[in-house]
């Protein structure tokens, strides 16, 4: 197994990615390719005694510099890392591209270098959101801001099948996010969706609120890509208000002070359920290839965890069981399509 | 001033709403009236030395009683309290009604007794979110799942009249809940919305996502009733989420136990923060009458709070204020009906 990483994604750029290629290059005797600038990656990874390990590198000359428009730049600079780590993955010589780049770059460029798997409308941006007892793969976060019911069936069953496999979820438990659980509750696209979910052969749960989602309710949460980018950056900002707020109030007397320090442990746990380290990387579900991104913000264990998911979806077989479960349900989006055309 | 205050809302009812009334007349020396079943409030409102007290009880027989579907059973229960509450309000024997009952039973009840704002499309349900250094009026919180842009500038301008008399906010800063912040940004309603909110007359800042939000950046926050239901419902899981592994983890050891004692003061801002009883009620915006809704876990404090608030609505003229905002936009607003109704 090979996995191509971006070695100019995160903002730490390159040395958390080349310290995690060491790493799981050590631990799991899989070759990795890192991808960007040999001048600047050639030397640092060497400085970490890697000679014996199945790590090469791939030249991307273009740099996206901070401060551009991602996608403007990535169609600009056709060089860029990603664009040539994607096309690793085309020419067959990796099995999963890892990045900590720009999420919308990196949709725009694996949508034009690996296309779609056949039948998918529209691939999704994914998040596994912190939830009481483990995570849940939310989505779409963001790629589709109108959506249609057909889509969201594809996101359910493209969610689904990732969480059987990546996540060893059996059986997951897939929810439509609504603004009620009883079924009929929903704007129109939920409204139309419900049904097609509860002959989708997926086990669907039903529509889910906030309650259920953090609750650890469901497996799978389905929505359209406004509403689910509206739910992850505001549980982001809720969160943060909450530990900052805290935070300040802590400092604020010397008790509270010697408080705080006794009470750490129970801090740093709230802080590793939040970190998304934890999580590694999500992936970019419905293009035809494996694709994952990871925060801006990654660190050398966020990428090494990244690794690790991408390269436990390559030994899961992920990518032809999503071809065989959106084939599966082709006649009944097409039907679908038809309906709701037919009716609008 | 004569507030009518529903004395069978809250979980707790009637307590809390008797204790409350006693304390505002005390206060404010306005006329409360309670309404609920007199045989339940007069013993008990007698019981706290109220003689001399500008409070009254209006007889209210019919009961919804727990689990009962509130809409469904005030339609099968004309006399319950609200609906005779309201009643009072559209007498003129009130100024304002106050309710902890059921959210969807008050506008239900409201709508048909209070009818709308002239020219007002949809009234909307608003919510005060706990933000940084405050709080920010958001709505449509659930009542509309579908809207359209004509809805939103309303909603804008009933949410930026009530900052402005209510919440003491000069010129309210109105953003408009999106996946973005750039101008563009957003589903089909958003970037129809857009343009409308820019010529309103309204102190428009522009897309917001959940860091502005919860960051204080705007006063008002306007959105669909899908997307704001969700935003609400989500943000309390999130908040209850790392509260409640917060508690587990501090009572996990005796040190920690030690730490959260000392660190106490922190632990109660924090609850404050998020204490719907320092919100008091939001108000129904739309309807043609001063109606405001409480938590049903009010208790006497917040139920206090409900009053002092629709007190503060009263005496700063929000009714009439709201009525021209609408109607300086009505043609405004016919225009836009027009062109989109053409365009679908």
């Amino acid at each position: 197994m090979t996995i191509i990483l971006d070695a100019m994604g995160s903002d730490q750029y390159p040395d958390p990615e080349i310290q995690a290629a060491v790493i799981a290059a050590k631990e799991f005797s899989e070759e990795i390719i890192l991808v960007g600038d040999e001048n600047l990656v050639k030397p640092k990874l060497k400085a970490l005694d890697s000679q014996n390990l199945p790590i090469h590198i791939e030249h991307a000359p273009d740099l996206v510099e901070m401060g551009e428009k991602p996608v403007e730049a990535a169609k600009r600079k056709p060089r860029n890392s990603m664009a040539v780590g994607l096309n690793l993955v085309k020419e067959g010589r990796g099995d999963a591209f890892v990045t900590a780049g720009n999420t919308g770059a990196a949709m725009f460029n694996a949508l034009r270098i690996l296309g779609r798997i056949k039948g998918v409308a529209r691939p999704a941006l994914t998040a596994l959101f912190p939830v009481r007892g483990g995570h849940c793969v939310v989505l779409d976060i963001g790629a589709n801001a109108d959506c249609r019911p057909e889509f969201l069936l594809q996101f359910a069953v493209l969610g689904s099948i990732y969480a059987e496999k990546v996540l060893n979820r059996k059986n997951p438990r897939v929810g439509l996010l609504s603004n009620g659980e009883e079924a009929g509750k929903g704007n129109q696209l939920i409204k139309d969706t419900f049904p097609i979910l509860e002959k989708s052969g997926l086990n669907f749960i039903g529509n889910v609120e906030g309650k259920e989602l953090f609750g650890g309710a469901a497996d799978v949460v389905v929505t359209d890509g406004f509403t689910g980018n509206i739910l992850l950056k505001s549980s982001e900002a809720v969160a943060k208000l909450l530990t900052d707020t805290l935070k300040e109030e802590l400092t604020a007397s010397t008790i509270t002070k010697i408080g705080a320090l006794l009470a750490r442990p129970a801090f740093n746990k709230l802080k590793a359920m939040m970190d998304p380290a934890e999580v590694g990387a999500a992936p970019l579900l419905g293009i035809d290839g494996l694709v994952f991104v990871g925060h801006g913000r990654s660190d050398n264990r966020a990428m090494y965890n990244a690794i690790r998911i991408a390269r436990q979806a390559v030994k899961a077989d992920l990518l032809p069981a999503l071809r065989s479960a959106i084939e599966e349900r082709l006649e009944m989006v097409e039907n679908i399509a038809k309906t709701t055309l037919n009716q609008s």
